[in-house]
């Protein structure tokens, strides 16, 4: 549709103009927008005022906007993960209020793991802009446990590409993340020490579909030199649990659609 | 941007398009999201070939593709309000654990009640496809906790338009409405008996931020005669909780950008 002098079209515009909205900039100009997206003032005004129009886009005050929830609304309504997300919760705060650590959930996306959950004790605080944040599949536990079980192109597009270290023990060498996934593979699960932060051990399982296929990871993340064992038997249950919960999206009554009260 | 001949823009066509995907409709080819959208086939296939190359659409299998997970990221990790919700989350957790039923949060979007999170037993099941759903905002609790410290001309617009039942107890005649919101600001809740469903009550709080300003509901929903003070007494010390924790989203250090582990 209507491609631009460069070729690119509507629709990379529009993820270029909300590609530049990230949790350290939330509210910005048409100006601004414009510049971080590397357009044009004349179209990314035109565009913002569209995305405005829609909902897409809300007015922050005079001069800014931000991201509209009715885009979140249109993203999550019909999603699978979202509902993959919306069963593990339950059973997500089992682990947290037993294991008492972050207790995350994360799904592959684009070669990253991409955060879709994240619970902390009220009294760990912080932390809250991570959802919907990702990490490198071979850094993180729940990156290892995706990589592991993700098909075999995936993963020999990922031990091709240099290896970027996250922390001084982050496997880079490709061999020793081929021995790693291995492991995980062969244990049913994956312990990353250090790989992340140093201070830090995170510890992840696979969530299945009933079909056996894995379909996103379970983690918490430990101090570095506690035991696994006992998260790691609260994670095997959670996952077993969730496998039997997720069933196909249940067919929704129209008079059913939002919550009651 | 290239408007079509009926005078729409791209970016409304763009919403026409994610608009086709519901709960109970999550997966289309692109000729019936053609057909939902009210747009030609060709178009609908040219702008769903787009949003497939951009990540917000995936393909599905062959034929058919969703929503995909890059919308989801793109229009939540900026977003004010999942911040509130991330920053909620612990403390509707407790209220969920003390109350054993239904714990949600809701804000105001477009004159209805959108509900961001619910939570629920894992025993209790069922309604996990009610995030991103909505009520009228006069029959629900949280609609009407939302309506009542709204601005004076978005309470006049809903006095003024016809007011739909949702049940036979829901308020539907403007002048008891009016006395309503009266007593919610005069008690600082809402509690709904049967205005959504006859087997329940919804009972809501408003949440707000630092400056008084209402920007959400937290509510319950309530077996129809249960006593509502122990769970009022929850939500309010939930609400209060959420309100010292609402500091404006941190400043996020690129090394932290995602979940450790």
């Amino acid at each position: 549709m209507a491609n631009s002098p460069s070729g690119d079209s509507m629709t990379d515009r529009l993820v270029r103009i909300l590609e530049t909205f990230t949790p350290t900039r939330t509210v910005q100009t048409a100006a601004e927008i414009a510049r971080h997206a590397g357009l044009p003032d004349s179209t990314a005004h035109r565009i913002v005022g569209e995305l405005v129009a829609t909902g897409l886009l809300e007015r922050a005050d005079d001069r800014r906007v931000r991201v509209g929830m009715r885009l979140w609304e249109l993203a999550t309504r019909s999603s699978y993960a979202l509902h993959l997300r919306q069963v593990a919760l339950p059973y997500m705060e089992r682990v947290q209020a037993r294991v008492r650590q972050h207790t995350q959930l994360a799904i592959r996306e684009q070669d990253e793991a991409l955060f879709l959950e994240r619970l902390s004790d009220p009294a760990s605080g912080a932390n809250v802009t991570r959802i919907a944040g990702r990490l490198p599949l071979h850094a993180s536990s729940s990156g290892l446990v995706l990589l592991a079980y993700a098909d075999a192109d995936v993963q020999e597009r990922l031990l091709s590409a240099p290896l970027r270290p996250m922390s001084r023990e982050t496997l880079v060498d490709p061999a020793a993340l081929r021995r790693k996934l291995a492991e995980v593979r062969r244990l049913g699960h994956a312990a990353a020490p250090g790989f992340v932060e140093t201070v830090s051990t995170g510890v992840a399982v696979p969530i299945r579909e009933r079909t056996g296929e894995v379909v996103a990871a379970l983690s918490v993340v430990l101090p570095r030199d506690a035991a696994i064992d006992q998260p790691l038997a609260e994670l095997r249950r959670a996952a077993q649990d969730i496998r039997v919960a997720l069933d196909p999206p249940p067919i929704e009554r129209e008079s059913d659609r939002a919550a009651g009260g």
